[in-house]
């Protein structure tokens, strides 16, 4: 019983693929809504995006663990994407964390960052590396055995770079009687899940479509904030399932998103049919709005499937 | 029916002095308690004292005004006492404050502060002035005609400053009939509530205390945060009315306390029975207790007047 709920967490764990709102507010922190934060997390493995002020608060509220988290990915050097940073690094200091934090923004974002950190967390037990991300770069920016995070360019009012977590492809799934029927050896197994063929002692070639199936799809998020309306990001993020893209403004204001290097809820939602994306989720709203009804609204029209982002929601990628 | 509000209204505000808890967490915001910061009314102008991160938060929902908001008092450079100043100062700008912002701030804090500053807030429509405070000194850092802010050494593991605010000496209060008796001109009115004789054309003096009584006591209030207990700081604060003294940990902590720096309630409570203080506020909890009536039945053991700070509260000094 203990060894099927042991596989049972193991089978969930690894297929765990959720992103966390910890903010979806723009500008400042009001009663409604935090400043921007995200916490993706893939196997147990956590990954922050943005850090406006109050993320840490947040991040315990939602149950996320300090010790899990050890890379911070900043869109863009406005504030409220960021001045969540130096308490966030101080409470991990303060929770014993360990091994490093690398946070992924651009050149002046980790200048400033540093000199604070030098100062105010200079005895934490974990070393902060810094990855410099450049202006319109796309970069694989973190990659593991079943992960890869690369940037892309966002086109707001100050370099801004967007991101996009893609499980990496998966391994084929075998055909139980084939394998049987074939007498395949333990060993083997492992390619044909890669998808090799079996050749057989007498050199017959069991071909690999034979032995398996499919391996489920890979599934794919991408958060775009901050950003005007531009067909660049959709070809940028084309075919991913789960879009982030930013919905400041609803279409009476299509004119200041413009100006402001931000997006309607009409165009972000067309940024999600232009990519052929699943799923929408909407947010960094403007503090106008009591309710967001008419920017989901807004944006349905476009666009079937969106999600209205919130603090302390969970979206399952999967 | 208008008039009269107006001099009410008028009344009001120059008798205000008051000071709203913000934060009174200890090291990181919980569910419970924000880090330190408080803000003293006195007559509609504001002083903000320390500012941990999620101040700017608090603030609005206090209702308090940026407008009026034109000092801030940084006791030292721990994170949970200024991590809150990027956001806050953004937001001010962002609200369109005009005219300048003193922060008083140790020197390597006025450094850190002026670098973020110069990048996230280079637009602002208002000035930050950096008012360096030195390790050890005791200076009117504030002044105007009805009050004072002085800084005074606390003793904690960095350099830390208390701030004790002062009002100045009143007015005396005219005797309507003396003066009427007297048939004292208009004019003279002012230099005897300021103390002065009355001189009559026939030289004759009157003297002052035939003409007045004595004016309203001067309210004062000392912030004492963080520090280890130490009777100079009872010195410094001697005949103060309304204390706030750290109270970070309880009786069974005293060891830990003096080693961090920090205090327990029965040792704040202590400093303000040898301070001959009417009131102690305490505050800067651990954030170990989920309640901290431990905290006020200590220190209530060795001074009367105990108010257990709390997010939100406000306090008369009158």
């Amino acid at each position: 019983m203990l060894l099927f709920m042991f596989i049972l967490y193991l089978c969930n764990v690894m297929a765990k693929f959720q992103v966390s709102i910890l903010g979806c507010g723009s500008a400042t922190p009001t009663a409604r809504h935090q400043p921007s934060c995200q916490v993706v997390d893939f196997r147990d493995k956590l990954f922050m995006i943005d850090c406006g002020e109050g993320a840490q608060l947040q991040f315990r509220r939602m149950g996320l663990k300090f010790s899990r988290l050890n890379h911070i990915f900043i869109s863009h050097l406005h504030g409220d994407h960021m001045f969540g940073l130096p308490g966030l690094l101080s409470t991990m200091a303060l929770h014993e964390v360990t091994g490093s934090v690398t946070i992924h923004i651009f050149k002046e974002g980790a200048r400033l960052l540093k000199e604070w950190m030098d100062y105010f967390n200079r005895n934490a037990p974990f070393e902060i590396i810094y990855d410099v991300i450049e202006e319109g770069e796309r970069r694989v920016l973190y990659e593991d055995s079943g992960l890869t995070v690369e940037s892309f360019p966002l086109y707001h009012r100050t370099p801004c770079t967007g991101f996009l977590f893609k499980e990496k492809p998966k391994l084929r799934h075998l055909k139980g009687d084939m394998v049987k029927f074939h007498n395949i050896p333990l060993w083997q197994l492992k390619s044909i899940k890669e998808g090799a063929d079996f050749i057989k002692e007498d050199g017959t070639i069991i071909p690999n479509t034979m032995l398996t199936t499919n391996p489920d799809p890979c599934i794919s998020y991408a958060y775009c904030s901050d950003t005007m309306f531009d067909t660049r990001v959709a070809e940028s993020v084309k075919g991913t399932d789960t879009i982030y893209h930013e919905s400041t403004y609803d279409d009476s204001l299509e004119q200041k998103a413009r100006e402001r290097g931000h997006s309607t809820a009409r165009q972000a939602a067309k940024i999600a049919t232009l990519a052929d994306a699943n799923r929408l989720i909407i947010g960094h709203f403007s503090k106008r709005y009591n309710s967001e009804s008419i920017l989901m609204q807004e944006a349905k029209e476009e666009f079937p499937n969106v999600i209205l982002a919130n603090e302390g929601l969970r979206i399952d990628l999967e």
